[in-house]
């Protein structure tokens, strides 16, 4: 069955993950670097949404997610909630996570860190998940979710 | 008349650009900034396409673009056709034309030029439309689009 219309409006197979800020929207295409998906993705942004004011959903046939893959966009949006799709049907209902530990996704903000002046990836902790906090493994100093730059 | 389905597949009034090869639509996002646009927006990507292989399309509700603006994504996607769209009918079919000057999209491919050394935005005449070719007013030297690297 081909349509346009469902083409771009509802998947038969794939992931939606929804109630992502939009102004995360090209943060999180980033960080699950589907500038290098071929596999078709529908996005919306600036979609109305009473909990986030504007939001914006991303659509992805075909393309699955491992957990600790996904909870890597929790650190810019933290409430994305994700629906499994399999035959038009939402066979599972996952929320992101932020994880224990980030690697290389953010910047410190120290601009004396190593990170910041020497080929090395970024590590952190993360000491806060509600208001995201991460603790850099090399200066110690703390990126706070107003500070948050992703690389 | 508020519809989830006909906020993602169609739209009321806006610009329509279809025809943009996959691998250029992350251009084309950058190129129109619209990044910045807080309308709505729907983007669909590795749609399959005859002339293209897999394309993209945008759908950018209320978003309007003056013919110089829209020119400039010639560069990457020279197929690129615009539907402008008035309750939901289309009012207007454009394609869109490379421009004979362009200014600070592209990287010039000589790595010596005043523009890769020092602060000084990019400046090009446009030698060849079909093919493109940029000849760089600083240094004269062509880009070809295999070398275009857009900033």
């Amino acid at each position: 069955m081909k349509n346009k219309k469902l083409e771009v409006s509802a998947i038969e197979n794939g992931t939606v993950i929804d109630h992502i800020p939009a102004k995360a929207l090209f943060k999180v295409i980033s960080i699950l670097n589907l500038e290098k998906v071929d596999r078709q993705i529908t996005f919306g942004t600036n979609l109305d949404s009473k909990k986030l004011g504007k939001k914006a959903i991303v659509k992805l046939s075909d393309t699955f997610f491992i957990d600790n893959e996904i909870n890597k966009i929790a650190l810019v949006a933290p409430q994305a909630k994700l629906n499994i799709i399999r035959d038009y049907i939402v066979i599972e209902k996952k929320v992101v996570e932020v994880p224990e530990e980030i690697m290389g996704i953010a910047k410190c903000m120290n601009p004396k860190c190593i990170t910041n002046n020497e080929k090395i990836a970024t590590r952190f902790r993360v000491v806060s998940r509600r208001d995201v906090k991460l603790k850099c493994h090399y200066c110690e100093k703390i990126t706070d979710q107003e500070h948050l730059e992703i690389i």
